[in-house]
């Protein structure tokens, strides 16, 4: 096992199988998340120009994306459900790329990590920007969809390099 | 207006609200949209493996596409619940990258486009990806989610340049 | 039958039934609904500060609503699903209350209406900003909660008096 | 903080968030709501008449009440998923309304109170109600939805005054 | 094509795909299904006795089976949405099985037929019956689970033999 | 009690309502269900020949019993939601029949059995079988839906006569 990785949610003979947890120790488990929309620039001043004004795009994200989060287990069809403790999502604009930057973080207190409700809750907020955004830029870019951090559970604290 | 592109979920006051669509012409609407995992070269691998044995990482993530797609009106909170004629998900592995391309394509006879239902379908496809790959491969990252190409509507066609 | 009204979801033996629409007509269809929060004057003091800063209880609420409206065939056991073309909600602070009115107004060209749906989302923005203000509140009442208009369909126009 | 209460649900730049109850102990919660509906003379009639011999209004109510519990996390953007361990839901006719009262009791062993489930199994059977008596009465009014009582968590006992 | 039945889930590469219906035409459709529970003389007798009383094992399977109809696309991965005029389901109980038998009709006028929604209505009224008498027989099976008719559509009436 | 079983879920007036399992014991529970459908043998030999290929029928009808699973507390009124930490789905062909046989396994570390949801995925895999082949065969039959075994919880192990 040491030597040859193999996928965990795929059984000998090939089948799709969620992985048993009832053995796993229940333990606080963190997963940060991130995501980016890159778009044209006069799409994201009239962004913030609304944001200045009411913040609806982001507002309207940032609960997309926490809604999401809680139904992950619903849309990846191996994921196990779970009692998140905390979902939270950051969206903050970078005249870089231009665009939003989206940091999403999950929290539990349970047998299995959170890593794919903080990817959800990132990948559903930026689809939320482009579904908002799309009458005046339909080229937009979701990109950047990875796990930053994760901590709890026996494979330790992780961070992406 | 014709002058000043505006944010058609936003109205006046900044908050948001759904694009009432209600006048608008019933009519065939297609959209295509992309999305791609990158993952290391092993993990390519291993999935590939499976796929010539069952296929299943590929396999469930066509399905989990398909499904999202259906539930995209749950999702984002601003679009239109609609009738899917159809949805279509093709997942190729490129070695380029390496990792894994995710087309799909949404289809109905509507009044309002299916854009979302497509990079729905696309962005789950990719993270069911992620799900079922990531205990061998956390450093996974899926990118290039966009549009490709829609039909039909007022707007007519559009593919992105 | 036209002097005895009877319950159109129950039938002759009392079960619970749908109402067989598919012999309606499809027409345009709109359905007004109102619900008020009656709260002690410092919490809308407090919903109202948030609000002249970035106004996110208010927005969460009117969110919470629309996305509730688009799930009124799953919450209500004899709704039929439906095609909603626009849903729009505006929460207002009334002092005399005091407290927030809610008006919720749902659309669909379809073989039933919509006054469920606009109901559902009247209440559901009321049951958020109850949740949201909860913490500093918890004897806060949601009242008022009923039809104001309809239109469209066999029945006509109908208004509250 | 003791001196100004504040939102739990905003942070301090207004943006809407869960409340992270990872560090919260987990006790035994229940919590009690009320919902009334009230309708004409006749239709409160109609419904007893079923009842008596069937009580599918009634029954139908319940059980939607009941359901829509188990889904508050999907419905309120904030709430946290939580295991219910009981939902029970009360209707009795009230000819002072003249209506019907419904009483919901939701309970739970976890880190987050279950008012808002309770209050969601209220009003949900409240609408049921509505949506199956309608078509005799588009009238009647939804009121009175409200805590009556909470148990468990750091707040301990409270009831309505 | 018209000698290789083939199967239209799957396409020429073996994928699971979407029946693209598009181009059908818009017709009035109806399906019927069955399904049985079997189960030990005093099970059926406590559910009738019940039934006199208040019915309410039935009522609560009849409900059941109504609201999982309208869910049939969220649970089956490739059928389409789709609005259904009218579900109804019927359950009589059948002393020569002993246990009772459940019939379940589903309408629509659309691109595409209702026989998975006749068929998810039956089953999942067969397990709320089975869920709500488990506790007094564990031994109960669910059969018999089949299409009995169906009407609309290219392939027109077809009736089981 | 011991003299005369009652329905759990009916109280004393004949309500329908929700167990309350809040002072049971959380333990390790598991169950195993079990479902066939049987067809024709050319509409077998079709699944299996695509299995050979790709396998997809059997692959997607084993995903949609997977997430069927997780959504039992919504499918069936009187259900507690609980954290399954295992479903597995295993779908083999059988010539006598002929067709295929289903069995569904769950598990949780919760306060209430998972009967149901070992029922719930058996049954939706086999409705998934139906869906993807009844273009060639809409005569298939779903039977034997039914206990095989459980284990954990008060009443201890138990397994079908």
């Amino acid at each position: 096992m040491a030597d040859t990785p193999t996928l965990s949610h795929v059984d000998a003979s090939g089948s799709a199988r969620m992985v048993d947890v009832g053995d796993k120790a229940v333990t606080s488990r963190t997963a940060v998340a991130e995501a980016h929309v890159t778009m044209a620039p006069a799409t994201l001043a009239l962004i913030l120009e609304h944001r200045a004004a009411k913040g609806d795009v982001i507002a309207t994200a940032r609960i997309a994306g926490i809604m999401a989060a809680k139904r992950t287990h619903e849309l990846i069809p191996l994921c196990h459900p779970l009692l998140l403790t905390n979902v939270a999502v950051v969206i903050e604009p970078d005249t870089e790329l231009p665009g939003l930057r989206i940091v999403a973080t999950a929290r539990v207190s349970g047998q299995t990590g959170v890593e794919m409700e903080a990817l959800t809750a990132a990948s559903v907020a930026a689809l939320t920007v482009y579904d908002m955004a799309k009458a005046v830029d339909r080229g937009m870019v979701i990109g950047g969809v990875r796990l930053l951090e994760k901590s709890g559970g026996r494979s330790g604290h992780w961070h992406a390099s």
